[in-house]
Order: structure tokens, then sequence, then C-alpha cells
């Protein structure tokens, strides 16, 4: 897809920083699909409606259909000569209320929202249907769209001991989704993409009816936090062991893992920039 | 509409009680509608799927469309022996996450979901968008669809005030969404309907960035406390005096009183029986 967003344009653009939060649950996730709505889309659409300009926002990375983000970041370029406040409260009178502006910040021409975003937290929500055995509460409708309503009883003590045994760099490459161009890639050639991932935070809490797992990290291979919460899941039901996750990883094969968990409990809550990353070379 | 949930049939039938929890965002109101989905629509193809049974659940009250519901009593008959926690977990599993059964119950034949209400709570959620004057706020989507995002700053002590000078019972015409027919009927009949309604509770709470007016009262005429809030925001921007709401109760005429708040805001938070009503003859 051509970098609309960053092309060279006769009059002087400046390009801005948008943190954007959104209920994805309506969305087919971020990225532009012919036919789809996407935040991406919505978003593009709304910048023009206010500045006439077509340009293609920049997210720090996709989110998946019915993803959420409290802090997705995505740059973008404008001629447009117009207060940040102004623009962040335009937006949000043509944005629907599923998609809101949080801040908007102008920046040096090299900021790129993925080439230079450091590290990026995500955070998952299961609400307890049966916080034990015997007893089964309701998921109220308020919190639907954002949990995953999960009807087992979960053990909270082996879930933090596996959420811990990613900790680190590792071959991630079991709990991304299998895609085969990308392995045929892998093999072919020795500077290929690679599966290692950098996980510098990994941990589940209880906060009254719900299992919140955060997880902040260099990067995400496709669905990995959602195949590390449905695999942690199946560690709470006692299908797999509390000390499974190191053979997982080292089996290197998606099969060796769990469940891949739903996309509502999953949200984007922050991305990390260097503050020196601004001034370097984006891709 | 026919009584269709409390004919008599003939195999014995057991009269149930259930509680509903929903988000209204999606539905066209509690009422069937040809042609539109409703809460009572679905709740009735769900009873159909598990039981077979064609019944029409009776709501305690109407919600509009876009208003939701914490509890929302539903009587109805059903034929089926089925055990109560089976029913209730048998319509979760159909029933959209949007609608939730918190409880069934059976009851005695008598208890009528309608006639036998005693009173009902309300709750209006407003988010303060600006605090104050000179700070701006954005509602999080994940509340988007459960509050007012009123972009006004508002008094919150005018607001209290004008809450409490509706307690009591009065003739409620003012906040009541005209219907010509219904202004015929009153005028023709001595006996027609009343506009009389006694409110038991009337207050607004400041928690955290929300105000939360909290309603109790005998029965509330169409549009009600959506007219109420409307009139008490419009009494926290200072467009009518804290004072002014025995004047627009005396004056039993829409016109006097504010805008309607939109629906999102409002949720049926719960409806109470005297212990002794189940017993007495439905309508």
């Amino acid at each position: 897809m051509p970098d609309l967003a960053h092309n060279l344009q006769e009059r002087p653009v400046t390009r801005w920083k948008l943190v954007l939060a959104y209920d994805g649950t309506d969305y087919s996730g971020w990225q532009v699909q012919p036919g789809k709505p996407t935040i991406q889309q919505v978003l593009m659409d709304a910048v023009q409606n206010i500045t006439g300009e077509t340009v293609l926002p920049q997210g720090s990375g996709r989110t998946d259909a019915g993803v959420h983000a409290q802090g997705q970041v995505v740059s973008l370029d404008l001629q447009a000569a117009i207060p940040a406040e102004n623009l962040m409260r335009a937006l949000n009178r043509v944005l629907p209320p599923a998609i809101r502006v949080r801040s908007a910040q102008t920046m040096p021409a090299t900021f790129h929202a993925r080439a230079n975003a450091a590290s990026k937290t995500y955070a998952y929500r299961i609400f307890l249907r049966r916080p034990h055995a015997d007893e089964e509460r309701v998921c109220p409708p308020e919190r639907a769209r954002f949990v995953w309503d999960c009807p087992y009883p979960l053990d909270l003590a082996s879930m933090q001991t596996a959420a811990a045994a990613v900790l680190g760099t590792h071959d991630f490459t079991s709990f991304a989704a299998f895609d085969p161009d990308r392995a045929a890639r892998m093999q072919k050639k020795e500077n290929g993409p690679s599966n290692l991932r950098t996980i510098f935070r990994s941990a589940w809490e209880q906060r009254e009816d719900e299992l919140i797992y955060t997880v902040n990290g260099s990067g995400f291979l496709h669905h990995m936090v959602r195949n590390l919460v449905g695999t942690f899941a199946e560690i709470g039901t006692g299908r797999f062991s509390a000390t499974a996750i190191p053979e997982i990883l080292a089996a290197r094969d998606r099969s060796s893992a769990g469940i891949t968990a739903p996309p509502q409990g999953l949200s984007l809550v922050e991305v990390f920039y260097n503050p020196d990353a601004q001034r370097e070379e984006s891709e």
C-alpha cells in the first residue's frame, strides 16, 4: 500500500501524532479493506471532511476486527494549518462516539507511528462467569463488548506462573497465527522476517469479577496476544500444566499452544516511543 | 394487543418472573414492532427456541429505543416444566450478549410485571465533557453507549435544588411527551387517564467524571425521566433558574419545560413490588 500519509506534497505539511481510543466491536479492524467499515477508513474520511485533504493515517499497528484501543497512535501529514485543540475537537465532532481522538500534537517530520514504536502495551479482560466451580454469574451487557465472558472457572495462580514464563526474548512462532507465506520466506532467506520478540511485562491480576492480563513487548506477531491468552486460559482450566510454556515456545509450532481467545477482550492500551526515535529516519 | 402471555391454556402453566439487563443501543425499545429489532421480540424468540411455546412476555413497562435496563422485570407463562436455573442458563445461551437474564423465578398466577409494579427506579448518566468552563475531556468509547456526552459545563448544586422540587405528588403534564389522543381523552372524561405521579426519590450526585440522576416513583409518563433530565441540564447550564420547577409543573404544558435528554443515558435500574401485590388480581 503506498505511503499516502507521508508523500511529499507541494505545499508544506505538518506531521501529526494522534492518540485514538475506539470500541472496535462494529469495525473490521484498523486497516482499510474495500467495502468494510474500518477505523483507518473512518478516520481518513473524517480528516478529509475537515481539511479536504486525502491522507492515509498510519497506525502503530493493526488491530483485528472486534479489538479495541485506548491508546492507538497514528501519524499523518496535513497541509492545513490548524491548532491542535481545534483539530482534535473538529475530528471528535465528525467521528462516531465509538472512535475518539484523545490527543493531537505536531511532530518532527521523521516521526512515524509504526516504525518508531519502541514497545506496546495490550490488556485482555476476562469476565469470571464462574469465579468458583459451584457458582455462576451473568456478564453485565454494559461490559459484554469488552470482555471474554469465560464459562469456565480459572486458576489465577497457574496463569500467573505461565505468564511469567514468556518474559524476555523468545521465538513466538507457537503463538503466531500460522501464515504459510511468512513461513516460506523465513525458510528461504537468512535475513527474512524473524519471530523473535521481547516481552518486558506479562502478568495477570484479578480486579473484582475480572481477570486482566497486561503485556508490554517490543512487538507482537499476528494473534500473538490472543493466542497467549487462550493458552493461559487453558492452563487456568487445567488442560495444560502451569509449566507448559517453555515446551510450547520450544516447539515453534502453532498447534502446540492453546486456543485463540476471542477478540473482544483485547485492547491496545498504550504505544511507547523513545524520545530519540522521532529524530531517526522513518522506514 | 392481546394478553398472549397470560392466556388460559390447556396444559397447566407456570407463571415466571424474569429480571433482565440489556444494552438498548441496537434495539427499537422494549415493545414488539413489526420489522424492527426489539427486546420483547428477541426474548419471545428465545423462549420459543427453548420451549417451543409462543408467549408474549409482559414487561413492567416500555423502554424507548436506545434506553437500557439493569432490572427490567418480565412476567410470562410457560407449560414447560423446567428448573429456574436451567431456564435462565438456556435463555442466556440463546440471547445475544446485549440481553441477559439476571434471574428467573416462578410466581403465583396473579403476578403481573406491569400491573403489580409499586415503583420503579431509573438512573440517568451524564458524562462531564466540561467539568469546568475552561477544560474539555473526551468521553471514552467504552462508556459512549451509556451516557449523555454533554458538551456544556453544568452546575450540580442548581440541579440538586431542581431535582428536589419534583419530590411528592404532582401533575407531570409539563414533563410528558405531548400526545394529542391522550390529551383529548383527559379533557373528555372525568375518570380518564391522569398525569398525577408520585416521586419518592429524586437526586443528582457526582461520581468521578459523571453526574448521575436517580429517580424512584410510582410511575412515569412517556419521556418523563428524559424530559426531567433535559430540564435539569438546562438549569445546570443557567438557561432556567434552579427554582423554575414549581412554575413549570403548574403550567401543565410541555413547552414550559426543557429539552428531552437523549435516550442513551437512561437505564431502568429496578422495579419494586409490594409483597402482597402478587396475590392481588392482576389487571
